[in-house]
């Protein structure tokens, strides 16, 4: 019998630096991760390819996807739609396959409502004023956008409580193990262990 | 605030590895773990210090410490004592350190009984038919020793169902790098970290 793949959601406020430890987790060849792939409706950009960034469908095809709970999560994104097909991530699951979904706090507690035995991981800065200094060094948004995003990360990260793990990005390399550790250690969780299975298979 | 260390309760059948598993985990600067010291009413040999390699007492303290509830667990072998001082771990836990105890399935259920929050570990063999070849090839035993051990160990698996975690050994660097992954994530678990503390001390 081949065992379920498990499913890891990352979230953290913007700027923590989630989308370089979702790269570095994906380049690790002993996790086996595959990345989620999102629906959406928005349109694809000239490097996008369906099915490999995004699966790219219509606002008719989201709102049945909706109804029929075929997501596992959705939000809508400056006019456009974006969200998690279900059916995909459970496929991947069924074929051994541990599945990575980046998303947002308020999508990642959907997936768990949804999926409980997700697993939860929110990445932090090692402090607030730490992400701050980040945001402005990026040099892309002004001290009024910066400061309206440092509102909504309080109330981001308040939010961590509900998760299972949570992963300080103090070093990026330091971070990286942390979460890699995480994936190691959930699949030797013993309730995922069927000793009757391992008796059976031993001579 | 200094954190608490955490402990984890080594345990498995002989000659799956486990004291190999130990002194690599004692030897990662990055996990910082203190092995636990047990009491024993047993003669030191000529290279044993006593708070080093154990804590050698008499029969009436031992019994003493029993009577006060001073060990966490304790077993009789060959008719000598040996117990953990229950003290000296708590102790290390305040000062935050990690604690390991590489002990039998028993004792490791009755720490975890006086202990709940301690973290349990099982090592096992790939397959039982493995550890058979492993314990004839050491060539200390007899057959008949070697047949009593292994109809103890399959009670000693059924065992495993209640611990924390499960780790296969059938490459020793492999077990290795689950049991400190292991570490590693129960360090990060969001149940153990404080939202409060941290907002407090971010800018």
């Amino acid at each position: 019998m081949r065992k379920k793949g498990l499913l890891f959601v990352i979230s953290g406020p913007s700027g923590v630096g989630k989308g370089t430890i979702c790269k570095g987790l994906l380049r690790k060849d002993s996790l086996s991760l595959c990345l989620s792939i999102s629906v959406t409706t928005r349109l694809p950009r000239s490097n996008e390819e369906h099915g490999k960034n995004y699966f790219f469908i219509d606002d008719k095809e989201f709102k049945s996807m909706i109804d029929k709970g075929e997501l596992l999560e959705w939000a809508e994104v400056y006019g456009n739609y974006y969200g998690t097909p279900r059916k995909w991530v459970e496929k991947k699951l069924e074929s051994g396959c541990d599945v990575l979904l980046e998303i947002d706090v308020q999508g990642a507690l959907q997936v768990k409502s949804k999926i409980p035995e997700s697993i939860l991981i929110f990445i932090l800065p090692p402090t607030i004023n730490d992400l701050k200094e980040r945001l402005k060094s990026r040099n892309t948004d002004s001290d009024e956008v910066i400061s309206n995003r440092l509102k909504h990360v309080k109330d981001e990260i308040e939010k961590a409580v509900q998760y299972d793990y949570i992963v300080i990005n103090d070093f990026i390399g330091k971070a990286l193990e942390r979460v890699a550790s995480i994936m190691i250690a959930e699949k030797c969780r013993a309730e995922r262990f069927s000793i009757e299975d391992y008796l059976k298979g031993s001579g």
